[in-house]
């Protein structure tokens, strides 16, 4: 506290991001990186970037990143116009916030869900209420059939993995044609149905996806939004505002470069779906209850062993997954999906620390 | 316009960068970039953190940023708590303006200073008043004996280059106890003094500064704030209410590098420092008015020319200065300091333009 704050300050409440150990060699399954590297052309276009002194580095990149929006734009067959690229689809979520969710009617958004989205509300002093989910931790798109100014949601849903089918998604879109609805699509690739087919046909969708998930560049900080041109032209308009040059030169190149290699993208995603899929029969199989997921992680729950403490157990081990202390969900917890050799590791310490439980 | 937006959108003023030509061998002087590359350690740091594989890209980067943190503190001689560090020093100044700048009483910053101000004030709607500069484009420290809620300018101003002295910034500082006061230092390596040197004894002192111009670090977007540990955790409860990871994993390692090779930093000011002093000094000669720079930059004016008109003519030929369509300095340009070939090339392009001049 200090005189010197700005009023908004006194009011916020943080984002807490999991945690990034400093272990040389921690099985890290909390935060949902890919356990993949990126593909090689990411690599090879830095290198070409950063030539043999890195004289390039000294020059503003473009600020509109139009080489990289207009790649993305033709993988997913739509024009650069439709795509806002930003530092990590954080802050594109945050200008979302900003430029399309503030209104005289609420915001909604599930009870159950990614926990920034109340953070950013409280920062820009958007207005919200929050729809639960289902008892199986389900969107039901009927329950967002209350007055709001604007929707939101991951799909598949934070920290749950859960999705909801494409025809789910354009019905709530399709009956809501005066409120902006963003589909946070940072897991969709693991699985679920991408809303971006529908951004020609509703002027108020949304769609933010991610390179740090399926594209292995969670350390390189870049994000995109899909939508209307009209949508993308206000998050120009608030970016332009905050910050010209939010994407420096090697990650504009590194993204690019990620796109351009669809062979490698496709093969990483499918050996992650196929390892989520043993991980979540083997903690089936040691009695956890496992929310269906369409994401890179597993949000499962054990009726017979606190989570804290057993997330607790596992960080002794060097083994890191994450729990939320939080209503419904604090006897959760989410797991990011490993190689199968993590999972493994993983695995092996439940087993251990079940057989030695002293509650 | 779109009723999708938040009515914030609509009255936005987004600033507008300086040009980044697409062209292969552009003399480009009008954003004020570094002629010269930035430390080779910079690039061994790069390609440190890419490895082989460039593996480490597909983990979230450190958000606090703390090495880069430690480091730059250490070199400043101050505390890693009195660090903040940013998406270049355009997003620090961004989150300046929501955390520190929004009070009761309004801020106060120079009638001609860096255009990005005005457009932050709009964004977030931070109440705020122009104090004149004199005649020759002077910051006079008692012109600002108003009252107001917060003070900001850079040091040396922006976009004429002139510094005040540390004396009369601390003079500034001491006078107004109750109002953060906001140095922008992204200049200051060029000539000016630090007020760094001032920020254990003032706890309403917030310095800025940024590894793009005198650290050869445009393309790496990376900046800093610099005082009282409480200004530091108001940006922090902002950035980490906005976006927890703004700087990207090659970015902090390019940034920490730069700051490990200070004899190449001070090897390159002194090289641009000279060329100022030299194109300076030619463009006097040839009937410009130069206002005396303590930066990379040179704002002048020739009675005889039209700012505009040489701006465009110079354009034709691949040189690109800046020019401002504001009032008091739509007859002046804005000449960033290149090599000293570059600046000759400058010269020679406006000998010809003078002499073939049809106003």
């Amino acid at each position: 506290m200090s005189r010197y704050w700005s009023d908004i300050v006194h009011r916020l409440t943080p984002y807490v991001p999991g945690e990034q150990p400093a272990l040389a060699h921690p099985v890290k399954l909390n935060t949902n990186e890919n356990p993949y590297p990126p593909s090689p052309r990411v690599l090879d276009a830095i290198r070409r970037e950063l030539g043999d002194t890195a004289d390039a580095l000294r020059r503003y990149p473009d600020p509109s990143a139009r080489k990289l929006r207009e790649t993305v734009a033709a993988y997913h067959g739509i024009r650069a116009d439709q795509v806002f690229a930003g530092n990590g689809s954080d802050e594109v979520l945050a200008l979302t916030f900003q430029a399309l969710l503030k209104h005289d009617k609420p915001l909604l958004f599930p009870d159950i869900t990614y926990s920034f989205y109340p953070t950013y509300a409280k920062l820009f002093e958007v207005d919200y209420r929050t729809v639960p989910l289902d008892g199986g931790f389900a969107i039901n798109v009927d329950d967002y059939a209350v007055p709001n100014g604007a929707i939101l949601f991951p799909n598949p849903n934070a920290p749950t993995g859960r999705p909801l089918a494409l025809a789910e998604i354009e019905r709530l879109v399709a009956s809501h044609p005066d409120s902006v609805v963003v589909i946070d699509e940072a897991y969709v690739d693991f699985g679920a149905e991408s809303a971006i087919a529908l951004i020609d046909r509703y002027p108020n969708l949304l769609v933010v996806q991610t390179v740090s998930k399926s594209r292995s560049l969670a350390g390189m900080r870049v994000g995109f939004a899909f939508g209307d041109a009209a949508l993308i032209d206000a998050l120009n308009r608030v970016k332009d505002s905050f910050n010209s040059y939010p994407l420096d030169r090697l990650a504009q190149a590194a993204a690019t470069a990620a796109y351009e290699d669809d062979a490698w993208f496709r093969e990483c995603c499918a050996k992650v779906i196929a390892s989520r899929e043993r991980l979540a029969a083997e903690l089936t199989a040691l009695g956890f209850e496992v929310v269906p997921s369409a994401a890179n992680l597993l949000f499962a729950r054990h009726p017979g062993y606190d989570a804290a403490t057993l997330a607790s157990r596992l960080r002794e081990k060097e083994i890191f997954v994450r729990h939320f202390n939080a209503p419904r969900i604090d006897q959760h917890l989410r797991i990011s999906v490993g190689t199968d050799a993590e999972c493994d590791i993983l695995l092996d310490a439940l087993r251990g620390i079940f057989s030695a439980y002293v509650g």
